[in-house]
Formats: structure tokens, C-alpha cells, sequence
């Protein structure tokens, strides 16, 4: 498989997580965001959004959007599983993915925050910006991981909902946001660090990293 | 089942349709966005997140997030089915639900919109930045139609990406968006029009509307 991504884009992390949790092998094919890779043509055949990440599977097909890629993971390599056996609590994961995957992280994307700045705001107004939405969407996702996580967001191993989180945490810091509120989801962080499948997919670790 | 949301909220009228196009009976609890009744006690107390949709299943769960309501209702509820029976065309209708779901909707909700108001956004500038996003994800999403299509967006029949196409359509009008660009969507848009299933759903239909 080919990893199309970007070495600092939150939906390729989620990504390349997944795919180490998995025991997957891919290659990396670095999309550089800061001058406009992404809307290359060569890029743009592959995938026409021209947004990463962008999964070649190997078989001739290309896989974008990372809730979609996650599920097909799922559905085509089920062993290791990143989601609960149970629906119900498959449902709590999934809400928890996307509390962070349409909650958040939509609202602090670089081409949000250029928009934000042509709006007039300068650099505080953007941290301000994302801070807040960061700050509501991980009170809310504290909760949830103080009623169902044992270590990690949901029970005692990974699922889809740390693939999320951790890239966001990462995020989180870049806009200097105040953690202290959440010290569920600060444990989830520190055993990140500790963990290979996550170790290997932070940003500092691609080959395209500064 | 008791669905919580809001006449005009798009993430729960992504479920009313999923709902009927399964042919489930539902009850209507309206949570007025506009009076702030999602941060009730009450509400808060069904979702701390205090967004709506939720959806009371009738068994003490309470379900979260129209993403996760959506691949709960398939697995719970499989026929009809909402999601191709291969796993490479599901992974094309996810995608397209995450491009309606993660790039286009979370820039354009009540309290995103306040927001890109409180920058010194005036009425103009508003529906600028709605529509800019929005046209953005149709055209991509129009390209994968035309590849994908049959008269939804993927088929011959409704899936979870036409669940959230309508919605997002509606959505698009109020912000007065030029669709013409898009045919392939606004064929979709007329199918949904005459489908009993979309028309329950329509907003105007809901016993909260205006």
C-alpha cells in the first residue's frame, strides 16, 4: 500500500496510526501542503479533491477521506480490531471519532485558518479560534473517556477513537492550548508515547518532517 | 425510538431520512437551537455535548453523532441497506459522506457561523464564506457522481451519502448558493423530492418548523 500524506496533516497521522496498529506495511509518498503538492496534477488524478490523505491499496483502488479508510481498514484487515465487538459500543467510539473528526478538526485545518485570516484575525485571533473549538470538543470527549475508557478512550486497547485523538492532542499543543482540563486524554498521550504503532506514525518520524 | 434535533439542523435531518428510508418508527423530540434548549439541564443530561441529533433507541441507549447513529442503524437495522454490499464501494459512499460530513457541514453550523460573525463578518461576508465551502465540496463530490452514480450518488439507490447530500443541498439554498455547476446533484435533489422517505424528512415536514 501507498500512504499519500502529509508529514504534519492530522488525517494522514490518523491514518498512518491505523496502519501500525494494524501491522500493515505501506510506503510513504510525502503530498507537501506548504506549496500546493496537493493541487498537482499528478495529484489531482489520483485523488480529484485534492486533499490528503489518499490510500493506494495495492489492487488498483485509491481510498480518500480518513473516517472512510478507517472503516475499510477495518472491514479488509479486521485483526487487530480498532473497533468494540459489541454495536453499542462501536456507536461510543464512533460518536467519539467524530466528535473530534467533524467537531473539531474541520474548524483548524490550514485552509480554515487562512480563511480566518483573511477575515482580519492575526495570530491570536487564530489561536483563539482553534483553541475554542479544541477546548469545547475535549471537554465533551473527557467525559466520554472518564465513562467508558480504561486507558485508553474506549476500554484498555486502541481503537479509532485514539487514531483521532492523538493527532489532535498534537495539534492541540501547536495552538498552545491549555490541557490541564483534560487529564484523561493526557493519559491517553502519555501511553501513546510509549507505544511503537504510535511512536512511528507522529509527525517527527516521516521522511518529508522538517 | 425518540429522535432530539432540530427542524432546520441538518445532522438530524441526515437521520430522519436514514429512519425512513428504513421504514423505523420514531418519535420527534424538537430541541429549539434558536432559545439554547440544547445546553437545557435536560438535554444535557441525554448528551453532555449538548448538539443535537441524539437518538433514544429505545433500549436505554442513548446514540451521539449522525455519523455514528448512521453505522448503528445499518448494523442494527441492515435492510434496506444504506451501504453497498462490497467493501471498496462502501469505502466510495463513506467518503462521500465524509466530504458532505467533514469538509462542508462543520464549517457552515449556527455556532461556526456566529463566530466568522463575531470576526466582523457582515451578512455578505457570511454567506461567502458558507458558500465557498460549499461550492468547494460539490464540485468535488459532483465528479465522484458522475463517476458513481446511477440516479443517487451511488446506484441506483439511496445510501448514507444521499443522506447527506439533501440535507447539505437544503442547507446550500439558505445561503443562497449557486448549484447550477452541479447537475448531477440537483438530479439527485429532484429524485429526493418525490421520495416518500426524503419528503417525511424535509423540514417543513417536521412538527417544530416555523
Amino acid at each position: 500500500m501507498i500512504l499519500h500524506g502529509y508529514w504534519r496533516s492530522g488525517t494522514s497521522y490518523r491514518i498512518r496510526i491505523a496502519l501500525n496498529l494494524k501491522g500493515l506495511d505501506y510506503q510513504t509518498a510525502p503530498v507537501d501542503l506548504r506549496t500546493g503538492a496537493q493541487k498537482s496534477d499528478a495529484y489531482l488524478a489520483l485523488n480529484p479533491q485534492g486533499l490528503v490523505p489518499a490510500l493506494e491499496t495495492g489492487d488498483g483502488l485509491v481510498m480518500t477521506q480518513s473516517p472512510a479508510i478507517l472503516e475499510w481498514l477495518e472491514e479488509a484487515h479486521p485483526a487487530p480490531a480498532l473497533l468494540p465487538a459489541n454495536a453499542a459500543d462501536r456507536a461510543v467510539v464512533r460518536a467519539m471519532a467524530a466528535l473530534i473528526g467533524c467537531d473539531i478538526h474541520p474548524l483548524n485545518n490550514l485552509r480554515v485558518l487562512k480563511a480566518v485570516r483573511d477575515l482580519g484575525a492575526d495570530q491570536a485571533g487564530v489561536d483563539a479560534w482553534a483553541g475554542r473549538w479544541i477546548t469545547d470538543g475535549f471537554a465533551a470527549l473527557e467525559a466520554l473517556v472518564v465513562r467508558h475508557g480504561e486507558g485508553w478512550c474506549f476500554g484498555g486497547a486502541p481503537t479509532f477513537a485514539d487514531c483521532y485523538l492523538i493527532p489532535q492532542i498534537y495539534s492541540a499543543r501547536r495552538f498552545n492550548v491549555d490541557l490541564t482540563p483534560f487529564p484523561r486524554l493526557l493519559e491517553i498521550e502519555m501511553r501513546a508515547e510509549a507505544h511503537p504503532a504510535f511512536i512511528a506514525a507522529h509527525p517527527d518520524n516521516q521522511p518529508d518532517a522538517d
